[in-house]
């Protein structure tokens, strides 16, 4: 039985607390926030997981010490725009080498940091590990089957971390390419924008299937060359989780990319879904990526247009249909033309 | 303007005739069917393209001769089951080097070949290609934003034949690998299946996302050792096919997988579907050839499982989640223990 604790009481970290919970792990869950902590304590639920309700033994607390000291494992489930701030006020009580794993995504708009980054530079003796992949927490909260990877720095410490959260509706993959995941989990919500608008656009499965794809390639082309690994990009933590955002209303950055299509401005759509759309920001670093490493990434730059200099959707994807004629793949050989 | 035959009077056949046409070649429809050729003569509609008008000048015809001679692409558009028969019937008359193009997707039972090597075994002097990618015909035929890939033995080859279909709501890439296209596009089916299990069985939208993800790492498993590219796994033919597969009830293979996870045994679902299921066979042939070619398909053999050995779905699914634990890509380095 290890000792952990969730840093955020999300709801992505309290469904990870209660799957930790009845793998039979000892669980604290820390907020910075004292009115979060005091509803989780008094309604041992999560509004955001109507009837998965909260074991008795999970502890909750606002103790910075309490969280941190003696913990097997830091679980950090922040939103990536509260990673540094968080990671900076725990520091000092992180012992050297205690592992943290964090499961929230993004980059961080001026840096162009990942998070496992930011959090190895505020914490610089931490062990530090990422989990992600395809995994809408309401599911995972109700026990539906669920596939995860984890990437870490040493492959002791992935199967260590593997071996606190695998069951029978929860398969654990590992694999060393952390900044693959992170990438993947980051660039996708633009496409997941992208997808939207195509629906916005009341265009059908065909177009989002050709967005989902061709989406990937460019997130891998970039990511590739910031040195992820193409397999990394097809797989649950690339595709898999772009898959389940783009089939969910669940995402915010559909539901934004719809009304978008439909017409509205970006502002307007932002204001209607009333909570931060990552891949808004995300769309930006992608572009300053893009430049910095000098890949083509077509789709990020059509959003990137639709979103920031008033181009209409419907010009968007009819520049994406018709810009010069590629190969699927640049770099298959073609046979010698003497059949 | 070029001289194009459509071999087959099904729902993609005409939808790639009405494209052509729009694109202004010349188009001639043939069928085996008296009675294909004359229903469609007479209301120049498809009936699964509800409202979709075939333009005046289409030529519809059954015979032979007139479908096949001094055209510059026959366009090869019939059911898997048929086109050994049909390559075989039109052999004699088809010219040296006259171009064929498959649109058509699977793998012979019992000789385990791919459309393509059966059409090249029947008729040796033509130039054969293969076209593939996400492309409901309803959709194409009501021109919503469609991309495809086009395979062929020579880079010119591919090149003409984009040339004819490319417009602004139908793009085309073009690839070497027809094999890694073939392969793909068959034994996707075998996936499909699978998640409609999956959904037949009530869990959700994690779970579906990676029978996707890893199904298709399976089948790039398979096709990289048959000699096909690992990127061609991961594009249009695909995972892209895959996904709008999974996303549609218009697949046959989804609603019987769907029958299936409810509880209904493999020939009660296929006759409630009324329609052949290509992915049944494919499942069979999948095995068959995992065996051959000493790969590991665990999501494969689970199918094979459910629809032959009448093993319940739920425990197919168990058993998927609880098998040995894996790295997410078998060989990525990991890094020395030296941290």
């Amino acid at each position: 039985m290890a000792q952990v604790s969730i840093i955020g009481g999300g709801s992505w970290g309290i469904a990870l607390a209660v799957l930790l919970r009845k793998n039979g792990h000892e669980i604290t869950v820390w907020s910075a926030l004292e009115r979060e902590i005091a509803m989780l304590r008094e309604f041992r639920e999560h509004k955001m997981l109507p009837g998965v309700k909260l074991p008795e033994e999970i502890v909750f607390t606002t103790d910075d010490r309490e969280a941190v000291e003696g913990k097997d494992l830091l679980v950090m489930a922040v939103a990536s725009s509260y990673t540094r701030e968080t990671a900076h006020r725990l520091s000092s009580l992180v012992a050297p080498r205690q592992k943290i794993l964090n499961v929230a995504k993004g980059i961080e708009e001026h840096t162009v940091m990942t998070l496992s980054e930011i959090i190895e530079q505020e914490i610089p003796q931490a062990d530090v590990a990422v989990m992600s992949g395809p995994s809408h927490a309401e599911e995972v909260g109700r026990g539906i089957p669920t596939t995860i990877v984890v990437g870490a720095g040493t492959k002791a410490t992935a199967e260590y971390i593997r071996s606190l959260f695998m069951n029978e509706v929860f398969r654990v993959y590992i694999t060393p390419d952390i900044l693959g995941m992170e990438l993947g989990g980051a660039l996708k919500n633009v496409v997941a924008l992208a997808a939207g608008i195509a629906d916005g656009l009341g265009y059908g499965d065909n177009t989002k299937a050709a967005l989902i794809t061709r989406g990937i390639t460019e997130i891998a082309r970039l990511g590739t060359a910031m040195g992820g690994k193409f397999e990394t990009f097809c797989g649950l933590t690339g595709i898999g989780d772009l898959i389940v955002t783009c089939a969910s209303m669940h995402s915010r950055n559909r539901r934004a990319g719809i009304l978008i299509g439909q017409g509205k401005t970006c502002e307007e759509a932002m204001e209607e879904v009333r909570m931060v759309v990552e891949g808004v920001y995300s769309a930006k670093a992608a572009m300053e990526l893009a430049r910095k490493y000098n890949v083509q990434m077509p789709i990020i730059e059509q959003v990137n247009a639709v979103l920031f200099e008033g181009r209409s959707a419907a010009q968007a994807v009819k520049e994406l249909m018709l810009r010069d004629k590629k190969l699927e793949v640049s770099d298959l050989p073609w046979p010698e033309e003497n059949r």
